[in-house]
């Protein structure tokens, strides 16, 4: 089946907001096994969004499109797929009543406007809309479908998951299952050659995700009703975790290095404090991101200046002065002292120079010192990161995080 | 002038990126008051590529096309150009030269693909490539314009800007002058009726766009080469200022809130530190984010514990017991604390419920407690806050700076 996404709206073509929309059908189509030949993006203006339409049924079975539904004389999507297969528009009563239902919650009367978007192409089976005001539908006539969807990208992915995409499965039959695996520490060359011959097995198609630090592996098969997609998946996910270990740090795409690092020390009933310098709260803040964190977190440091971490953390004034707070041995004290003040099973400290500024031939911008402290002691690495001061701190908290996650292997294996 | 903007790369259709490309290009075309008609995106398939350009020329004066100027032969954005007029293919010697020069670099020889990208349309105005190795190319022929662009949007930007921009200010002879008011504390609803009559002056043009906590209003005219914007733009600016007042904390798009509170500190030779419980830290990271943060910062607590907030803050055991820690109370010793024991000229305390569990009927999730601590004592400010976990900590973290704002300007003015 071939498909083209239509996306209506003059905010697009000024270019306020990027086609968003036209991305997430776009995948959600290859994962049932649909292609999708063409995007295409018109304002809010009758004769083109027509021409377009009719162009676009000319060539493909399908055609999504995406906006032009609000209440208003500019919002002409379902008025002109209607006009295109000679259909006429008549009141759903499921859609009145949902939309007085809304105006009632509010206290206010349905207005006129309103009351177009109850308006549906004869025949068309109605999508409700969960999250907005104007319902979408799919239109089956000529041999083609019409699929029209709200333009806000909350209201479009709600319809979609719930009322076409079930739709579009059942049509053509056929699931693209996939697996992620989440990996850290390994570059994107090298893991592609640690995988090359994976990667050329065909089935399971592989592909890699690269980010700050880190990459994204997916496994996928295209399934039909009666396909055992484990069959085809276990065995090459088993291969690939059997070479990389413990650099997979998660499965699916929610994840985060925090999250898992997170549920780690629940599990554990373990708790962690940090010592932050160039990183500046963001370790502690990617750890609170998490609902719950109060069970693994009490308390934390941002130690900016020196004499922040000699009154804070007890960091001794000689090794600021022999040598730096920028320096491995600084790093460990920090480290120590946030683990000794806090009471805590782990502590992580960071201090580095994020830049632009400040950097020095010995002590060049991205040079970083991340610490663990544990009962056993202090131990600090060197990481040299590049790009913006952005791009170093964030690379700095998931490396913190990763040593952490590490540990705490460790400590389950030992 | 009317243009069409044509993107190549199944990548687009797969979904794995958003069309950014296009949204840039529609923003800059808007500002030299060339209108976007539409935006077509298809794959590496030379069929639907060349139908794509013939009809998007029939309709429009001028094609931009992204992407497909690779050195395979899957990447045939050019040929199709160049085939369309009937134009050939010929070595243009700098570009020939520049990739030389690029795989000598590398200590390579340049491949037989590359050669293929030196290749250009007989006639057509080079564009060279500043961060990638394929260049572009401006192509007029029978009364139209083609301009094809890289894909990359690193490379496409950087070409975009040094050559096809001048040259369609150069051919549109008028440019759109915008100005950016950045606006806090004031809803959207409010600040229409507050400015609603400006709305409708029709010249300038007003728009308004929020996001979390804030509003950016923007002002723009559209101009020839002999018109004065400031004689537009400046009455309206005035008088939107004497409204708002206050509310207005920066011009632009690339200001933050953490931003100028940063600079005001900076420039007052003042310090401030950070106490903080549910935005964990997120606080202290949004001014450690600007460099140079050290002249105006020296430390910060993240206490998510009791136990943290009165050994390192020195709140009292009975505030916690009788008001709790989401409190007025809290907040106020919360903040002292962190001033006295940094002995910073401010502080900002934060705490409150993130959710989206630990909310009651009394203290719900979204109440937050901000003070601000200084000279003259602690003093907080109740909120109550909507959203996701993530959007609970940001509008917190923007509050609390803008009440620092605000009192850096009263300081000031007395």
């Amino acid at each position: 089946m071939v498909c083209e996404i239509l996306s209506v709206g003059t905010e697009l073509l000024m270019g306020q907001v990027a086609n968003t929309d036209a991305q997430y059908i776009s995948q959600r189509l290859t994962a049932v096994g649909i292609s999708v030949y063409r995007h295409m993006v018109v304002g809010d203006n009758a004769g083109r969004l027509h021409e377009a339409l009719a162009s676009a049924l000319a060539r493909s079975d399908m055609v999504i499109t995406t906006g032009g539904l609000g209440p208003t004389e500019d919002d002409l999507t379902k008025e002109t797929v209607a006009a295109h297969f000679g259909l006429k528009l008549i009141e759903d009563a499921d859609s009145l009543s949902r939309l007085n239902e809304i105006a009632l919650r509010y206290g206010r009367k349905m207005t006129e406007n309103n009351y177009k978007q109850v308006l549906m192409p004869e025949g068309a089976i109605v999508m409700p809309n969960q999250v907005g005001t104007a319902p979408g539908c799919i239109i089956e006539a000529k041999d083609k479908i019409v699929a029209v969807l709200p333009g806000p990208p909350s209201e479009m992915k709600a319809m979609f998951e719930a009322h076409l995409f079930p739709y579009l499965q059942k049509k053509s039959g056929q699931t693209l299952v996939s697996r992620y695996l989440r990996i850290f520490g390994i570059g994107e060359s090298t893991l592609e050659t640690m995988l090359i011959d994976l990667f050329h097995l065909g089935t399971p198609t592989l592909a890699l995700y690269c980010s700050t630090a880190e990459n994204t592996l997916r496994l996928s098969v295209m399934c039909g009703p009666h396909d055992n997609p484990d069959a085809i998946l276990d065995p090459v996910e088993n291969e690939i975790r059997n070479r990389l270990g413990n650099a997979i740090y998660a499965e699916g795409l929610s994840e985060t290095m925090a999250g898992v690092v997170f549920k780690m020390l629940r599990d554990k009933k373990l708790t962690v404090s940090f010592a932050e310098s160039c990183t500046g709260g963001m370790l502690a803040s990617s750890l609170v991101d998490q609902s719950g964190s109060s069970e693994v977190f009490n308390e934390s440091y941002v130690t900016y200046s020196n004499d922040a971490k000699i009154r804070l953390l007890g960091v001794k004034p000689e090794t600021l002065m022999t040598k730096g707070a920028v320096s491995r041995e600084c790093a460990e004290e920090m480290a120590a002292g946030a683990r000794k003040r806090s009471n805590s099973d782990y502590a992580l400290s960071v201090t580095g120079i994020a830049g632009p500024d400040g950097g020095t031939i010995e002590k060049p911008v991205g040079l970083v010192y991340i610490s663990l402290a544990d009962k056993n002691g202090s131990h600090a690495h060197e990481f040299r990161f590049h790009g913006s001061r952005t791009d170093i701190r964030t690379a700095s908290i998931k490396h913190a995080m990763n040593l952490l996650r590490l540990a705490l292997i460790k400590n389950d294996e030992s």
